[in-house]
């Protein structure tokens, strides 16, 4: 299953920690957007070939440390058509690398259009006689408001070529509770959704014991991580907020099964910006710094979970 | 506002309609393809050329009578970047001819995150000091899961770039209940979600009477969208399921305020393929098909609704 190769991989690197590849321009060392808007000028290219030269650099020096990445869509979009070729070549680099790819693109939609973006993000598309992989990721994370008939086209995809999905539950940003957390009887909307993946994910769980429908589960709600860490002891974990949005190493400690299992933890401005942080503060040293708060990181979890 | 445009193009066409521009290659006309694959090969650029030129072709035989378009993005990014430049410009194409444009995209993110899906949709980017508009469209459709700061994001590029947006409240799909219709005390989870559009859009209702945050409501289910459309008066309502989907004109009216007013109901395999049902069935009639079928429905709902 995909969600082995996944945990297998944090359990190689001890790292249970994938790294957010959210580029926006103010995040790139100044000296790698000069030299491609000297190429390209000031166009959407130009950005876009900056944030795919910039996560090569990132994904060169985090890949013997990391086991995963999660590009989010929607810094690639921002750039039009040619953000949406850095984020294809994003994937491909980073999966030539050796890393687990999850796109960040939330996508939802009835069942033959759901079936459509999973096609897209981790299946197949035929023109004529010839086959296309048109993004290739291992995994995608989706919304399941639509119910399972919107959630099931991405699973028969994560069938037939071995794929993932991670679909939210409960979400980290300040208002996640406004409608997540709205009562149903005796339980809360976040807790039937997480139920609901239980339960659709029964026949993908993996030897690792997970399945390949997981959960995004916000570290800045722990209690609520906690219950739901019980709840569904066969959901993997995708953990935002950590760092940046707030939660610390103890907040994304009750995600984690026993030694470190069934969680990963993103970080993305933390590592992305490292370079601002340096005595140089020029964004040469980018890649040195990025790796050493990518240690950090590991060290501090790790550290807490025990993987 | 910008939704008093999409209502007065409604008016003045006396069509509460919106063309779905949802592309398959099995929907395209045989020698469209044939044409482009000539050109390009089996490619997804080819597959791409080919979706922009049949809907250069529909949009032209019904930008006259019909007041609006609704690209679903899944189906360009289906093809890879290629498919992304084809929606670019369709989005571009239809604008020029003059028709409100709805980019379904059901986008939705934690807030600086939403924000970039909103600036790449329908607001702008900024490159050193050149500042484009990736897309452009009037409008977007977006998933409320993870409440209000996921959707003030969306909000705020509508008041400044003067758009719209359609948030999920009823799906069109058998499987829509599961999540939306839990009951939330004497409510439901849907009834919730649109209280809240209802809510949030107060401050931008336009001399129509319905504000910029508009909502999707599926026209397969009639009693839920009657409920809705008497409790939420200022939220427009885009309306799936008519059609391929099951609804017909009696099932989209109580989507619709007195005449014909506060909805437009979508159609897009009944348009793009009607070629299939003529007597040539070759598609060399594409166009006529597609404006027959438009011309159809316009007055099936019309004479209904009584716009």
């Amino acid at each position: 299953m995909s969600i082995d190769r996944l945990q297998q991989l944090i359990i190689e690197k001890k790292n249970p920690t994938v790294v957010g590849l959210d580029p926006r321009p103010e995040y790139i060392p100044p000296h790698i957007l000069a030299e491609h808007m000297a190429q390209k000028g000031e166009t959407l290219e130009a950005a876009a070939d900056a944030f795919y030269a910039f996560n090569c650099g990132l994904i060169d020096t985090l890949a013997d440390i990391v086991p995963a990445v999660k590009p989010q869509s929607a810094y690639y979009e921002l750039l039009g058509p040619a953000g949406v070729v850095a984020l294809h070549n994003t994937v491909a680099y980073a999966k030539s690398k050796g890393l687990y790819v999850i796109l960040d693109g939330k996508r939802n939609d009835i069942g033959s259009t759901a079936a459509a973006y999973s096609d897209a993000y981790l299946g197949r598309v035929t023109v004529g006689n010839t086959t296309y992989a048109p993004f290739d990721a291992d995994s995608l994370t989706v919304n399941a408001y639509l119910g399972s008939d919107g959630l099931r086209p991405f699973l028969e995809t994560c069938k037939t070529f071995d794929k993932s999905i991670f679909a939210l539950v409960k979400t980290s940003n300040p208002s996640s509770g406004e409608l997540q957390d709205l009562r149903i009887g005796d339980s809360t909307l976040y807790t039937v959704v997480g139920d609901l993946l239980d339960h659709l994910g029964q026949d993908s769980i993996g030897i690792c014991g997970y399945s390949n429908l997981g959960a995004v589960v916000g570290a800045t709600y722990p209690a609520e991580a906690k219950a739901l860490r019980e709840r569904l002891p066969h959901t993997f974990f995708l953990v935002p907020g950590y760092g940046a949005q707030g939660g610390g190493a103890a907040d994304v400690a009750p995600c984690f099964a026993e030694g470190g299992r069934g969680a990963v933890v993103n970080s993305s401005r933390a590592i992305m910006c490292a370079w601002k942080k340096t005595t140089t503060g020029d964004g040469s040293d980018y890649q040195e710094a990025a790796r050493a708060e990518a240690v950090r990181m590991q060290q501090d979890i790790a550290g807490v979970v025990g993987v």
